[in-house]
C-alpha cells in the first residue's frame, strides 16, 4: 500500500501520495479532472517556466521585502530543481483543468513548499517555514503566473527548439540551391511544363519561403515578451507590491537572457492571449511552407518510371517486397501530417483566444498546450525530415536533362528572332509530330542548326 | 429626389422610400447595419422562404380561427408574390444584422402586410388592414421563424441546386467509369507507380466519394425537416395557438413538397442549429472529394511532355500565346478554389453553432449565409466543371500503354510462379539497367517469352 | 548494456533490443521518425484493432487454404496477446512515419510473428515458421490493413468509450430536466430577459441536442463498417484471395459484434477517409452542444451576488483563499477547452482527408489520431462534468424567484384581456419607477389585484 | 438584339457584346465559368488595383525603351479610367476562374486595348495601335501581375478603409476608457465576483487588444510590399526586361505612396502567398479581439432586470413590442457574426496557401478575394458598432454602484490589518446571511465602522 500524509487546504485535507511534493489542491486536480491522462499531462516545457516563474517572484519579493530573504532563498533552492527537472514527477496534472491553469500555479507552489520546508529541515504539509500560498505565491495569482510561465515556456521552446531545427533544414536545402544554382530543368506552372528554371531556384524558393516563415515567428515572438506578471487577480495588481512585475519581469530575464518585461496593459494580458494566437498563427505559416516544400519534393521524385523523378530522394525503408527502386517519400507524408496538424492546432488557438470574457480569459492551458504541440512537431519533423531526406535529395541529371530537351516551351527564345508566328509554328508543329523543337525548327526551315544553338540556349533563360 | 412615405413603429416615425413596400424597422436596419452591402444582401433562396413561411403561417392562423379568413387571403396573395421574387428589390437587408434575423423577419412582415393594404385597396404604412405584427407575424417570433426560413431555404436549395448539379457530374463521371473499364493503365501509390488498374476503376473511386458524400448531405437534410415554428420567442411557444406549430409545417409541406414538421424540442431548435452544422459538414466532406477528384485530374493531365499526360482534358482557353499544346486545368483549378472556400464556410458555420447562449443563438444569419453559399458554389463548379471538362476528359492512350508497358509493377504477377526473389531479381536488373521487364526477365532466363506473354497480363491484375 | 538480436528485411540487417518482439523495419521506423515521441506513441485502441486486424485476416486466409491451420492458430494466439494489451509494449512507434501507416503494419506483423515463432519454439527473426509477410500480412497491404485498424479502432472506441460517457451525462441533464420541469424561471434571448420558461425545459434543451448530435455520431458509424482489406495495394485485390475481404470482415464481426463489411468500392476506401472525416465532423457537433450546455451552465451559476446565480453547482477546489463561496465553474472551463480542442482536430481531419492523390490518401496515421483523441477528451470530460458538476446542479430557488418576480416580460400575459397598448403602458410604467410589475398594474388601475393574480401566471406561460 | 462585335484570341472569334471594351479571353471565360456570379464578380479593389498594375508597367516598359512612348501614354490614360473605377462594368469575371487569375489579367488587358485604341481613333479588337498582350501585357505574365495586383488591393484597402474604420472605434472605446477611469466597479473573473476594477480599466484592455491586433495586420502589411512583378512566368523574369520589376514597383509607389519594391524572391512570391496568409491571421487576431470586446459590451448591458445591467447601450430598434427596457445588443450581434466569418475566411486562406506546387500556387483569387472581404467586413462593422453603440455606452452608476457594495471581495483589503482568518470570516458570515461585508464585520467585532470607511476603499484596490 502507498504510504500517505495528509495535506490540508481551505476546503479541508487530502490523503496525499507521501512519496510526492504535491499538495491538497494538486491532488483534487487529479481527482476531478481525469481527463486525456495519457498524453496530456504538462512536459518539461511548462513546468520548467513554472519554475522560472517561482524563482524570479521569490527573488523579487525579497528584493522589494516582501519576502524574508531566508524565504526566498529556500524557494529558489527548490524552485531551482523544478527548472532542472529533476521534480517532474511530482507535476501530475493535465492540461484540461481549471481555464485559469489555477491548478498546475497551485501543483508548483505546492512542490516548492514542501521541497523548501524539506530542505528547512521541517515538516511536508506544514506550511511552515514555507508556505505555497503566502510565500511562493506571494504578490501573484493564478489569473497572472499562469500567462506568465505561457509565455516563457513557448519563448523558449521556440529558441532551444525550433529555431535551430527549421534553421538546420533550411540551411540543407540553402546549401543544395547554391550547390544546384546552374543546373537547368523544366519549370512548372499549373502543373504544366513552363519555361525553364534551375535546380537552385527552385530549392531556393522554399528556402525564402522558411525565412520568410521564420521571420514571422520571431515577430510574434516580441509580443510573449510581455508578462502578466504583477496583474494579480484582474490587472490591477492587488496585493502585489508595485514593482513588483516589473522586477520578477527583471530577474525572467535574467534567468533565460530573453528581454521579458511586466506587459503594459495587464488587463489584456489577463483576458485575451493574442500574442500566442499570433505565433500559432506564425507556426501555422511556416507549416505551410514546410507543406509546399515537402509536397514538391516527393512530386519531383516521384516514380519511378512514370512520375516525375527529377531528384533522387534517400530509400530509408523497404517500400514494397516486391518493387526495387520505390522509394516512398515517407519523410514528405510525415512532414505534410504534421502541417495539417499544426492546422488543427491554430485553429484550437484562435477559437480559444476569442472566447475571453471580462477580466479573464479562461482557455489559457489548451491554448499554451496546443502551440507547444505545434513548436514540437514541427522541430522534430523538420529534423527527421533534414536528416533523412533532404541531405541525400540528388538531381536525376539524366532524367532532368531529357525532360529539358523534349519541352517545348524552349520556343519562347525564338520569339524575338524569327517572330511569334514563325515560333508558333515550330511549337505547334513539334508538337503534332511529337518531335523536338530542333526537328521541328529545321523541319520548317526557320532556323538553322547554328541559329538554333546559338538562340534555344536554357540556362540564359533562367537569368540566374 | 424620391418620394418618401411616413412608416412607423414602436420607436417612432421613419421616412420610406414611397416606392417600396417595406416599414419603419426595414429602414432602421439600412441605417444601423451598413455592412458589405455589396456581397451580403439576401438573395433569392431566404427571400422566398421568408415567403412560404408567411403563407403558411396565414393559412394556418386562419384555419385555427386566429386570422379573419380576408385577411389570410390578402397575406397570402402577398407571400405568393414574395416567393415568386416579384418583390425581391423590397428586401434590401444584409447578413450582419440582429442575430437572431429579426430585422429580415420584420422586412418580410412589413412588405407582405403593405403589400396586402394595397391590393386591399387601402394606405400603405397604415397597418390596416393587414397588420405587420398582429396578422402577419401572428403566433410567431423572429426566433422561430427565421429559423424556419432558414431550413425551408436550405432544403429548397439542396434539392433545387445542388443534387441535380452534383449528380449531373457524378453521372458524367459513371460514364466514363464505365467506358473505360476495360483500360488498364498503371496505379499510384505514395505517387509512385503501383499495380496496375483501370481508368474505370480510378473514376469509379471518385464517383464512389460523391456518391457517399451526396448520402451524407441528404442524411443531415432530414434534421433540416425539423422546424422550429411554433416556439415564438423562447420556445414554450408562448401567444402562438397550441397547434400552429403543426399546422404550420404541414402547409409548408404543402408548399415545398418536402416533409416538414415542427421540431420535437423547440428550445434546442432556437439556441442551437445543428442540423445546419451537420449540414456544412457533410458539404465539406464534398467539397473534399471534389478537391481529390479535381486534383486527380489536373495531375493525370499534367504535360504535355514532361508530367503524367495520361489522359486529356478540354481546350478552354489559350493557356499561353506561345506555347500549343499547353492546357492549363484551369476547371479543376476553380473546383478546387470552390473547395477551399467551402472549408472555410463551415469553420464559420461551426463556430457560429457552438456560440449560443440561453434560449438563443444568436448567429444565425451568417450561418444561413455560409450554408446557402457552400451550395451555390459547389453547384455552379460541377455544372462548369461537368460541361467544361468532365464530359471531355479522354484517355491519352499511346501514353497509358507506354507508361504501363515501362512499369516495373507487373512483375508482381510472376511471384506464384518462379518465386518471390526470382521476380525481384527480374525487377532489379530491369531498374538498374533501365531495360523493360521483359527484357530483364528473358535476359535472367526465369520464364520464356511465351510464358512472359502468359503470366503477365496487367488486366487480369485489376480484377475488373 | 542492452542485448540485442538482427533482425533482417530486404535492405539489410538491424540491431534490435532482444527483448523486444519488433523487427527490422519498426526498428527503422523509430530511428528515421523521432517525430513527437513523448505523446504520438499509439495507444491501446490502434494496438488492439492491429491485433484483431491481422487475427481475423489469419482466419480468413486458413478458411480459404491461403495458410495453413497450423500457421494461421500460431498468428491468432499471438494476436490475441496483442488485443488483450499485453504486447503493448512492442508498439514503439509513431503517429507521424509513412503516411499509408505501413510501418505500424509491419509493425504488427513483425511482433506476431516473432511471437507466434516464440510460441512456436522457433528462433526469433528467422521468419520461420511464422513469417511477417508472407503469413502474417498474407492477402494483405498497408494500404487496405491500416484503414481497415483505423475503422475498427474509432467503432470500438465510439462503442465502448463515448456513447456510455456522453449517455451518463445525458441521462443525469435529463433527470434534472424531469425534475425541474416545473420549476418556472425567467427566459433570456439576446442574454435580455424574456418570457418564462421552466428550469426543465432549459435543461431539456440541452438534452435534446446532445441527442441529436449522438445520434449523428451513430450514423457516422455507419460508414466505418465499410472496410478496405481485401483492396490490398490499390483497390484490386491483387494477390489477395478473392472472398478474402468478405470473409476478413466477418470474422471482424464475430470478433467485436459490430457489423463490418468489405467495402463496395476498395478505390475509395484506400485513397479518401470520408466516413472518418464525418465522424469527426459529428464528434465537432457533440462539442458544439457541449460548448452550449457548459457556457449556460457557468453563466446560470455566475456570481455569487452579480451574476445570474439561478443554480448552484458543486464547488470542488477552493476559488480563492480570499473569498467563501466564490465557486468557480472549473468543470465548464475544462469541457470548452476540450471543445476547441475538438474543433482543431476536425480541422485536422478534414484537412488531410481531402489530401489524397490517386489511389491512396497518405495521410491516414494524423486522421485517425485526431478521431481517436476527440473521441477520448469528449468521453473523459463528460464523465468528469458528470460526476463533479451536472449531478450536483441545484436550483437557487429563491434567486430564480426573485428574478422571475422582477421580470417585466410577464406582461405578456396582459394583452389578451387588457389590449396591447394598456399592457405596455403598466410596463413602461415599472421600467421607468423600477417598482413591479404588478404595483405598476394596480398603480395605473387597469387590473385588479384578483385580475392580476389570476392572468399573469408565469407557470402558465411556459405551456409546461 | 444585342449588338456585338468579334474578338479573337489564338483559340480563334467570339462574339461580344459591341458596348463592352473586353475582348475574346474575357468572354471565354464568362461561358466557362458560370460560378457564384451574384456575388463573386470583382469589385473595386482589384479592378483599381488592376489598373494601377498596368499603368505603372506601361511607364516603365516606356522609361526602360521596351514600349514605344505613345503607346505607353494610349495605356496610361485607359489604366487610369480603370483606376478611376469609370470602366468598372467592363470588368464581369468572378472569383473561380483560373487559379493564376490569368483571366481578370486578360480582362484588364483587353479593356486597357480597346480602350486606348478608341482613343486613339482606332478600330476595336484590331489590337492596333494597342495589342493587349504585345503592348498591355508587355513584360508580364498572368503569375507575376495577378499577385501584385493582390498585394496592391489589399494594401490600398487596409490603409484606405481598416485602419481608419478600426481606430474610430478604438478611439472612442479609449475616449471611454479615460472618461470612467475612476468610475470602480466589479471586476469579475471566472463570470465569478472579483476584486475591483474601473470601467476605464476594463474598457483600457479592449482598447489593448485592439492597438494590438493593428499593430499585426501593420507589421503583415510590410510583407505586401514584395511584389511579384518582374518574374513573369516562372519567377525568372524571362521575356521582362532586367529592370522591369524593380522600376514598376517604383511606379506603384510613385502612383500609391506605399513602398513597393520588386521581391527579393521571385519564385516564392510566384509559389506561395505567405505574406497575404499572415495579414489573413492577423485579421482574425483583430476580429477575435473585436469579438472579446463585443461579447463583453452585450454582457455588461445583459438585463434589464436578471442581467448584470452594469452599462446602458443605445436603442436602435425596437427589441420586442411588449417588453420597454429590452434593449436587445444587435451590434455586438453584427460584430460577432463578422468575427465568425473573418476566421472561416482565414481558413479558407491558409488553406489555399498551402496548396502550391513547383513554381505556382494556383489558389491565388480565392486568398485575395477572402482577405479583402474580411477587411470590408470588419470595417463595416466597425463604424457600425462605433456609430450605433459604442460612442452611446453609458455606465449604469445605480447599478454598478449596488454591485459593488454587495460584493464580498472586498474582504481582501483587511487581510492586511485584522488577518486572513478574521477576515475570512466576516466574508464567510456575510455569505451565510447575505448581509453586507461591513454589516458583518461589525457583527463580528473585527473592526470598527471608522476602520472599515478607511480600510476597505474599492478605489484604491484598482490601483487607477
Amino acid at each position: 500500500m502507498t504510504k500517505t500524509r495528509v495535506e490540508t487546504d481551505t476546503m479541508g485535507q487530502m490523503e496525499v501520495d507521501a512519496s510526492k511534493y504535491w499538495g491538497a489542491q494538486t491532488e483534487r486536480s487529479i481527482h476531478n479532472f481525469p481527463i486525456g491522462h495519457d498524453t496530456f499531462v504538462w512536459g518539461r516545457p511548462v513546468i520548467r517556466a513554472l519554475g522560472i516563474l517561482k524563482k524570479g517572484a521569490a527573488q523579487a519579493n525579497a528584493e522589494l521585502g516582501e519576502l524574508p530573504q531566508d524565504i526566498a532563498d529556500l524557494i529558489v533552492q527548490a524552485a531551482d530543481e523544478v527548472i532542472s527537472g529533476k521534480l517532474d514527477e511530482h507535476f501530475p496534472l493535465v492540461v484540461f483543468q481549471t481555464g485559469s491553469g489555477t491548478q498546475s500555479n497551485m501543483n508548483s507552489n505546492e512542490v516548492i513548499s514542501n521541497r523548501a520546508i524539506e530542505l528547512a529541515g521541517g515538516e511536508m504539509g506544514s506550511k511552515s517555514p514555507v508556505h505555497p500560498n503566502d510565500h511562493v505565491n506571494r504578490g501573484q495569482s493564478s489569473n497572472d503566473t499562469f500567462p506568465t510561465a505561457m509565455h516563457i515556456a513557448v519563448v523558449l521552446e521556440l529558441n532551444e527548439r525550433l529555431y535551430g531545427s527549421v534553421g538546420k533544414l533550411r540551411d540543407t536545402l540553402d546549401a543544395k540551391a547554391k550547390q544546384y544554382e546552374g543546373l537547368v530543368k523544366v519549370g512548372r506552372t499549373h502543373l504544366q511544363d513552363a519555361t525553364p528554371i534551375t535546380l537552385g531556384q527552385e530549392i531556393g524558393g522554399w528556402v525564402a519561403q522558411l525565412d520568410y516563415a521564420l521571420e514571422q515567428v520571431k515577430h510574434a515572438e516580441q509580443g510573449l515578451y510581455e508578462l502578466a506578471i504583477g496583474g494579480t487577480a484582474v490587472g490591477t495588481g492587488l496585493n502585489a507590491h508595485p514593482k513588483f512585475g516589473d522586477l520578477a519581469a527583471q530577474k525572467y530575464e535574467a534567468e533565460t537572457g530573453f528581454p521579458f518585461r511586466s506587459a503594459e496593459n495587464k488587463f489584456a494580458a489577463l483576458s485575451a492571449h493574442d500574442a500566442l494566437v499570433q505565433t500559432s498563427a506564425a507556426l501555422r505559416t511556416l507549416a505551410g511552407a514546410l507543406m509546399k516544400m515537402a509536397n514538391d519534393v516527393r512530386w519531383l521524385a516521384s516514380g519511378p518510371r512514370n512520375g516525375i523523378g527529377e531528384i533522387d530522394i534517400p530509400e530509408n525503408e523497404p517500400g514494397s517486397s516486391i518493387m526495387p527502386g520505390k522509394v516512398n517519400p515517407t519523410q514528405s507524408e510525415a512532414m505534410t501530417m504534421v502541417a495539417t496538424r499544426v492546422f488543427g492546432n491554430d485553429a484550437t488557438v484562435a477559437f480559444a483566444g476569442s472566447q475571453g470574457n471580462f477580466q479573464l480569459n479562461v482557455f489559457k492551458p489548451v491554448m499554451v498546450h496546443a502551440v507547444l504541440e505545434s513548436i514540437r512537431l514541427i522541430s522534430d519533423a523538420c529534423l527527421a525530415f533534414n536528416d533523412n531526406c533532404a541531405v541525400g535529395i540528388e538531381p536525376n541529371e539524366a532524367k532532368i536533362k531529357h525532360n529539358l530537351d523534349i519541352n517545348l516551351m524552349q520556343v519562347t527564345a525564338l520569339n524575338r528572332h524569327i517572330g511569334y508566328d514563325n515560333a508558333a509554328a515550330i511549337a505547334k508543329n513539334a508538337h503534332k509530330k511529337g518531335i523536338s523543337l530542333k526537328e521541328s525548327a529545321l523541319e520548317l526551315g526557320h532556323v538553322t542548326e547554328e541559329e538554333f544553338a546559338q538562340w534555344v540556349v536554357p540556362l540564359d533563360m533562367t537569368h540566374s
